[in-house]
């Protein structure tokens, strides 16, 4: 493994392998182990990254399972303590790799301290091995340059909104900005809608899904129709319009 | 050159050359002419983080100074009007590369579309040559990486405000946010320190300077003395407090 620390979230970037830094790829291809976060039976976002650069390798995976993920309510203290649990027992499945000598590569999709299920991972681990972060290009900077809409000009103001919270704190934090992206869509969707609707944000709305991936796909908001689903790693940017001399 | 627009925005990211991205490095390397922003008699930063990568080599780079920065107030028509001047200048330098057969990078720290000098000779270039803009690690995602601090938790809203701001809008913009980051400081610090104190944010702040390169400096903003001197490229980072299952 390229660096000292026994235990890596390596921030794999929006898709496009060739965005991942030369860190991350050193990374991916150092450890002795690819640990990834997944729902059960499916390869997941992060995996389906790598998996471009390294290819697939059963005896170098460590599938980590969510054991919810849209079956309890995110306000159920049931649904944090099966969270909890479960990364308790990752960190243990991790730490036994450490003990037998071998390296660990945690894949993160975006840059893993922005939004990241590393996050949970690293303070259970930091103060127990010696722990890195490689940062990487988030998803939201892949979205607005693919759909190539500068996000922030002069002294434009950014807000980054999570489309999980209630509509009116949505539609409050989408009035007192410059420019916004809302990320999390998913079934939050129609009420994200209804809240850059009610921000008078709508024909400055671009949706955007699989940014540099396969399967890209945007269109402004305006023109989208009413029923379209959203996939939870779909995003919504709202580019500044501040001083360009 | 690997691509196949004529001209190409590089983000080269935070500054440690390690964390460029793959295709950002394949730009670097194969660009005919590499072209900079920096002010008069200086290297900049963009340049100096790309000589770690390729070197100087004074046949391949275009240097483009900036008429002024600091010596006319923002405010004043006339800052706009020389600008503007400047990079319909630039404009022409980088357009006549491209007649001559020679394509050209724009060498960009952190990532071109996030308050990048980028933008501004992209919006006049790219309806009359094939440009293209690689995206990069964001210097702030660089910052809260090296301190360790994951930004934004569960549903954390995140905001990115310039430090050019009035204190009053940098005050209010802070009180309603989880996480926040504070961009160009330099002669604005001791502003956006106030600020930070108002919004009761000061014990929460990190001061960051020079992130991922060498003479990096991060501080608690409360143990920093009254009189220190930020310079244009530190931060400040807020870390969010959200859901930590």
């Amino acid at each position: 493994m390229s660096t000292r620390a026994a235990i890596v979230g390596i921030g794999l970037g929006p898709g496009d392998p060739d965005l991942m830094s030369v860190r991350a790829r050193r990374a991916l291809e150092g450890a002795d182990r690819l640990a990834h976060f997944c729902k059960s039976g499916r390869r997941g976002n992060a995996r389906a990254i790598a998996d471009l650069v390294v290819g697939a390798d059963p005896a170098r995976e460590i599938a980590m399972a969510y054991p919810v993920t849209t079956e309890i309510a995110v306000e159920d203290p049931a649904y944090a303590q099966a969270l909890a649990g479960f990364y308790e027992e990752c960190v243990a499945r991790l730490l036994a790799e450490v003990e037998a000598g071998r390296s660990v590569g945690v894949l993160c999709e975006g840059d893993p301290f922005f939004y990241g299920s590393w996050m949970h991972l690293w303070r259970r681990l930091k103060d127990r091995v010696p722990v890195e972060t490689i940062p990487a290009i988030t998803a939201m900077s892949g979205a607005w340059t693919a759909i190539e809409a500068p996000i922030t000009w002069g002294d434009d103001v950014l807000t980054v909104v999570p489309g999980t919270l209630p509509g009116p704190e949505l539609a409050r934090h989408l009035r007192d900005t410059d420019a916004a992206v809302i990320m999390k869509l998913g079934r939050n969707w129609p009420k994200v809608r209804a809240a850059l609707a009610e921000a008078g944000l709508e024909d400055r709305a671009v949706y955007v899904e699989r940014a540099t991936m396969a399967g890209e796909r945007m269109m402004p908001v305006a023109d989208m129709p009413e029923d379209h689903e959203a996939p939870y790693f779909s995003l919504v940017v709202v580019p500044g319009d501040g001083r360009r001399p």
